[in-house]
This record gives structure tokens, C-alpha cells and sequence, in this order.
């Protein structure tokens, strides 16, 4: 028994692909995955059409290829988690009839379990495998560390292909998705550009505003009185994020405070955090950077975890759950906190929920931190263009002109009240935006929808119109 | 949110127990087991009755409970994978009235991932957990090692109860099975009692007939052509076949062979091959021995597999589709190579298949080790009482009186001529037991069916009959 096969073609007719399926990707190589491009060009070749992608993120690298499969017929349905800009404009722009499904990273998961979106075949991109599927991307040329989205696929797919470029002896032994869910396995030369793959390293801001709001996030943290032992905490990859974990760091090595676990999307900073001792484990559900590749390959305190038990509605119990504290990003957020990370503020599609509502909802405190003005445009408004995240999940919004807590959260404003931070309402930092930019003429276009966006538990919570 | 719960009667409530449903134990504990005993003590007190109970495999520990719960229709269908000689005698006596379902450890697993034995409330033992249910058998006073068997019952079971006696603050890092599958944990003083748990050591045999066998079956591991770079490996905690892998490790040293992994039940003999470099990977279902205990905790080449992945049929591919040599033992073997490792000469349940089929099948060669003769009778018969492996998956059987060769296996017998090895007809080897022993009677009893064999692919392929 071998699943070896000579081609990636070869391994979809095996797989008995036809029109009107569902393929998956899953995202793990990012910005340099050659292997959405490389299949799809495979399955224009061979004539199958109308098919639903089902990607659980689309990266720049990609766009050009899925907007020439959407214009063909190719492909007829796109479901993600995320979508970055040069796809996000032409799907506004309406070159896809079929809106395009948005979905949490922990409810992708949990709706291929529950089989609301059935895959036919999972493609996954492995920067290692053996000749029985037993898969790693801890190891090789592309190595991109966790492979934490992908178990979904594997697990829950009719079919799974995989495709990689380091082919090993059998059996690997530290894999991270056995082979009792691979059929078939494909060398091919290369997955994908290294330096795409992971950033060489991600970057703390160095602009005064992101520092000033990154401080005063470390102190709303110290001051909610959640940074105790046991202490656990997500952050994103954004600069200012970034540079509140290193004002957390401080303070915790100051304060001798031993932490539980660090989670999510896995960076450096997360790393040092971990080897100081500040954290005893890191769940790791992707990697960030090669900081964070290399330590997953090489400490065994740091784990890599499934989408379904990062943040899966629909496991028993994700991560999540237990999480204190998450940092997260916004492009718009309302007065009632309602949170937007799928379009900019000219309505464009530029990101996705990814791991963002799954955060929000299991944390005991989720952060906004935001600038108050982006490009000349207000941060707050009445009313967000697109709810990535409600409002009823995000405790705080932190920006360089005070922090606005949630009245839903009223034991969170008791315990900063005696701090130095400054609490202000956040109808007032929409009136200080506006202010400083002008009101913004709103700018929700009435075009068709072309996309929607799921919250975790799997309901339709906003929509996204065409621009034109 | 948090998983504790203060009772196993609680949990057990909470998981909505009632008449008829099927209740699952795995069997990491082994003869040191308290937690099935003391979930059929509680279910009793209940009222509940009309169970069905798959264990993976019942011991002595437990056979009093049974037959009690039995006896008192608590207990009305009983699933494993072996059963030891206590309960095996009550069952061929004829205290359960519905026959007992045999399966293989692949089987079992692979019958529950299909829903064919659906599990209302799976009971795992845990020697350690976090509060929200993530497990592992390495840590705590009663770490038994892998707990491979009972992932299956933890990812298909519509309830899943964890019983500990150690839990640890979240999260347990280097957890087996994940919270996602996890609905209840009870902390309890004891899950079971370490000295029956694991044996301090497994023993290679001494007896000399013994050791005459595992030098012949180490030659003709040699003689097959499959002792090369890359060989794979299981074999069991019986003496001989301890004493086998011992003369195997000599060959393997001053031939220097590397080979790729051991499989199986994991002993200290096959940990020592790892240290030494003879596999590459030990993949572990289960630990046999204390020095299996420590290595898996302390190793990470030594890798915790479920049942699955072990063996599983209805996986894409298991690990025992790439084993190249097992070795088991039989209680019979009949002149077409059937084994019995169920019953004994007198016709009581004494054992089953657990993994016999499940790398039978897989392996490329698969030997037999038995002596001609046992308690004065022949091992060595026209037809065996009960088919626990079928002859077509056996190619060789080692005798202290010479090596008989399945003729499916015309390769195996070739490459063997040129070797100093004692070859044999399997129909000399029968005559030579019966110029020993005499011809024995048959005894298979023409009783009422007490127990059905399955095999690995869901087949009834025997029936033990009732002695009374």
C-alpha cells in the first residue's frame, strides 16, 4: 500500500472530481502558498467547473487566480474565513454572483463537522509528508509550523490530497495529522516561496500613537485584575498588539507573575514570553513568523492545536473558553461596540473574522485597540459598515484619546476607576473623531450583496454590498 | 465554564444515563482498574439496567462486578476485545444470555467512527486531567502511558465522562485527547491500583523450549529478506516473543540494521531497541510495562497512537498496513493456519483477538510462536474451536519442533530453503503433537453460541459455545 501519486491531476481524477463540488485549502503558507494557484490552474486543464472554494483564507498570491477562475465559470462559490485586498476589491466590484461566505476560523471548523458545509476534496499544502500522509509543517524547505486549520479538512473531507515538498521516509515521526484521514500524496517541487510563507520576523510598532495606546492596554490588563498566576492571553500580529505584549511582559516580570497559556496565531513575542517563563504553554493554531516555526519544531511546551479545539462552537470545549485576555484589531467600530475587520472604511473587502468573534467570545476581557482617525476617516461611528464581531463580545476600546468600556462590562469600569487610566464614554471619542475628521458621509453602498458574514454559531450577521 | 463535576453519579445524571443504553470503558488500567467497578457500583445504586457494556477488554479485576451486574440485568450485552479467564469461565458457563461480541482493537475503533456499536456514554479513566477534560495516561501516580484505545470512545461517544485521580491546573500541555470531546471530569481518590496497572517488568522467557522458539523465529526474520534498513516490528509481552526480539536486537546490532518503527503493545524490550537505535519511532497504543510508562512520558520518538491509527480498517491506512513483521502467540492453530487466541484447549474464554487480526493482516510476514504441545495436549489440530485470525492472514508458525510455512507464502518458503532452519509440514507438525500427546477429542461443545468473533472487517467469523 503506497498513497503516492505521480501528479496532482492524477490525484483529483482518483479523487473523481466533478463539476459542481467543494475543494478546500487551507491557509498555512499564506502569502507564499503556490498551491491553490497550482491546483486550480490543474483544474482549469481538466475542463471541471462550477465548483465551490472553500479556502479558509485567501492571500494577495491568489487573487489573480481566483478571479480568473470566478470569470470562467471555474469557480462558482467562495467560502473563507478572510480575504485580503486585491480579491477583496473585485468581489465589491461584483465579479462573482454567488455572495461569498464568511466564516469564523473556529466556525469553519465546526460547520465541516457538522457537515453544513461538506468538502468533497481537501487539497493540503504540507511542507512535509511521508508516503502514507502521516503530515508535518514543522520540518523542510516550506516549513510553516502549525498546521492548525487544516485538521478540519483532513478530518471531515470525502477526499484529501496532500501536497508536498519534502517527501520523507516512513514512518514521520512527530506528525501533526496522521494518515488515517489522507488518500493521496503528491510531490511536487515546490509548496511555496519561503519568505512568503512567514514574515522573517513581525515588527512592534514604533509610532508614538500605536506606543501610547499599547501602554495604556497593558494597564487596563493590570488594572482589570485578570494578570494573575494562571494568567492567559491572545494577541494579535498588528504592530501596536504587538508592542502591548512587550508592556505585559514588563509588567509580569516585574510583578513575578506566572501566566497559563498563551494562543492563537503564534509570533516571537509570544515565544520570548513562553522561554522567560511567563507563560508554561503556547497553543498554536498557525504561526506568524520563523521565530514561532522554529519553536514549535523545537519546545515541546509549545503545542500545536486544531481550529476545533482553538475555538470550535461546536467542540464540547475550545481554547477559547478559557482565555482571559484577547487584543484585537478593528477598521470601524460603533457606539455599541459592534467591531468591523472585513471592510476599510470605503467599504472595501480588506480581512475577514478569522479568529476575531472566537476570541471575543470566549475571552473574560476582549480588546479593541484602534487609532481614533485612520487615513483622515473616524475609527468610531454610529454604525459599522460590516459587524465582523457584536458588540455584546468586546468589553474595551483602547485608543490614543482614552479607553471606552462596554456597559455591559460594569465590574471592569468599578476596578479601573481607581486607576490613572483614562475611561471615557465612547459616544465621546466618536464626537472627538468627528471633530478631527469631519462627519463621514456614511458610505454602506446599496449595491447587491456579495458577501456574508456567519457568526460562530452560524447565523448571517452582516452583509457586504457590491460598490457598483 | 468548567467541567467539573462534584460526583461520578452527578456526571453520570448529567449525561442523562438510562435503561438500554451502552456504556464504554477502555482498558489502559488493566488488571489495576477501579474506575469500571466503581461506574457499575453507582449504576447499580441508580436502578439503571438493560446495559450494553463495550470494554476494550475486561480482566480479572472486574469479573465479579460483571457477573454480578449480570446476574441482576444491570448488564444485558457485553462488547470487548478479550476477556481474561474469570469472566471468560462465567460466560462459556452461560450467565449472559445474549452472546458476547468479540471484535479486534482496529475493529472496535473503526465500528464506533461508523456508528455500527454507537456509544451513549463513554467512562475514561484518566490518570491525568485539567478541568476542562484535557487527558493524558503519563502523568500521575496511576500514569498508565498511552491511552490509545480510548480516543475512539472520547471522539465518537454522545457523552463522555473523565474519571481521575490527579488533575492539574489548566492547561495540561502535553495532553493525549482533547477537551473538544470532553462533557464531564470527577477528581475521585484512586483510579486504579499501580502494581496491576503495569507490571514492574516484563520477563523473557527462560524456559528453554521457549528460547529454542524466539532463536528460530529471530533466524527466520533474518531468512524472509525483510530484516533490512526500514524494517518494521511488533511483537508481545509474551516470554518468548520477548526472548525473540531479544535475539532479533543481537542480529539487527552486529548487522547494523536501522530499522523504522516498533509497533504495538510497547515493552521495555522495544524501548531498548529505540535507545539503541534499532527503530527510529516507537508508535505506542498501549504500555506493557513500567520502562514503557517512562519512555513515552520521556521520549518524543516514542509517540502515543489511538486505536485508529494503530489499526484501524475503516481508516484510509493504518500503521499496521506499513508493519513488516509481527509476532503472536495462539492457544491453537489448525492445519489451514487459523488461530484461536480465544478460547483454551478446554473450549473456555480465555483472551481474544485485540490487535492479533488487526496486524495479521497487515503485517507482511506474520508468525505464530506456540509450543507443539501445552498441558499434555496439542497445540497443533485439524481444526480450531474458535477462528480468532484466519489462516490466510498467518504465514508462518514456529514450533519448537520446526517452522511451518502457510503455502500461500511461496516466496517466504523459497528464500528460507537455503537457511539452516528447520522446515516443515504444518500436517508432520499435527502428527508429531499427537504421537505426544495422543489424538484429543474434539471438544468443541455443541452448547447454545455464547460469544460471536468478529473480524477487523465487521464479519462474524466464529462463535464460542456454551460448555454447559
Amino acid at each position: 500500500m503506497n498513497k503516492i501519486v505521480k501528479s496532482l491531476e492524477e490525484a483529483l481524477k482518483l479523487a473523481g472530481i466533478k463539476n459542481g463540488q467543494t475543494i478546500s485549502f487551507h491557509h498555512h503558507l499564506r502569502n507564499g502558498d503556490y498551491v491553490l494557484n497550482m491546483t486550480m490552474d490543474i483544474i482549469e486543464k481538466m475542463g471541471v467547473n462550477n465548483l465551490t472554494v472553500n479556502a479558509s483564507s485567501i492571500f494577495d498570491i491568489q487573487a489573480e487566480t481566483i478571479s480568473n477562475c470566478i470569470n470562467k465559470k471555474i469557480i462558482t462559490k467562495l467560502q473563507c474565513n478572510y480575504m485580503s485586498k486585491q480579491l477583496g476589491r473585485k468581489i465589491v466590484d461584483g465579479i462573482l454572483e454567488c455572495p461569498v461566505e464568511f466564516r469564523t476560523h473556529g466556525g469553519r471548523a465546526s460547520d465541516m463537522q457538522k457537515g453544513i458545509i461538506p468538502v468533497d476534496i481537501a487539497i493540503i499544502a504540507s511542507p512535509t509528508s511521508d508516503n502514507m500522509g502521516n503530515i508535518s509543517g514543522k520540518y523542510g524547505i516550506s516549513a510553516c509550523g502549525s498546521l492548525g486549520y487544516a485538521f478540519a479538512d483532513a478530518t471531515y473531507a470525502k477526499k484529501v490530497i496532500v501536497v508536498t515538498d519534502n517527501l520523507v521516509p516512513y514512518p514521520l515521526t512527530d506528525y501533526s495529522i496522521p494518515e488515517i484521514y489522507i488518500d493521496y500524496v503528491v510531490k511536487v517541487d515546490s509548496i511555496g516561496d519561503p519568505s512568503g510563507i512567514v514574515s522573517g520576523t513581525t515588527q512592534i510598532t514604533r509610532d508614538p500613537v500605536g506606543l501610547i495606546m499599547a501602554k495604556t492596554a497593558a494597564n487596563v490588563i493590570k488594572g482589570s485584575g485578570l494578570l494573575k498566576d494562571g494568567f492567559s492571553f491572545q494577541t494579535g500580529a498588528g504592530g501596536a498588539s504587538l508592542a502591548a505584549a512587550k508592556y505585559l511582559k514588563e509588567i509580569m516580570l516585574k510583578e513575578k507573575i506566572q501566566g497559563s497559556f498563551g494562543l492563537g496565531g503564534i509570533t516571537s513575542y509570544m515565544v520570548d514570553m513562553l522561554k522567560c517563563g511567563l507563560f508554561k504553554t503556547l497553543f498554536d493554531v498557525q504561526c506568524f513568523d520563523l521565530g514561532a516555526v522554529e519553536s514549535i519544531r523545537l519546545d515541546p511546551r509549545h503545542k500545536e492545536v486544531s481550529a476545533m479545539h482553538y475555538a470550535g462552537p461546536y467542540s464540547k470545549s475550545a481554547i477559547v473558553d478559557s482565555l482571559d485576555v484577547v487584543i484585537l484589531g478593528a477598521t470601524e467600530i460603533d457606539t455599541n461596540f459592534n467591531v468591523n475587520v472585513h471592510t476599510d472604511s470605503n467599504g472595501c473587502i480588506i480581512g475577514g473574522s478569522g479568529g476575531h468573534s472566537d476570541t471575543a467570545k470566549g475571552a473574560k476581557m476582549s480588546m479593541i485597540i484602534a487609532p481614533l482617525v485612520r487615513a483622515r476617516l473616524p475609527i468610531v461611528s454610529d454604525e459599522v459598515a460590516c459587524i465582523s464581531t457584536k458588540g455584546e463580545d468586546i468589553d474595551v476600546l483602547i485608543t490614543q484619546y482614552g479607553v471606552a468600556i462596554n456597559k455591559k462590562n460594569k465590574e471592569l469600569k468599578e476596578k479601573l476607576l481607581d486607576s490613572n487610566i483614562n475611561i471615557v464614554d465612547i459616544q465621546d471619542l466618536k464626537k472627538k473623531a468627528e471633530e478631527i475628521c469631519g462627519t463621514p458621509k456614511p458610505y454602506k453602498s446599496s449595491g447587491r450583496v456579495v458577501a456574508k458574514v456567519f457568526g460562530r454559531d452560524g447565523d448571517v450577521i452582516s452583509t457586504i454590498n457590491a460598490l457598483k
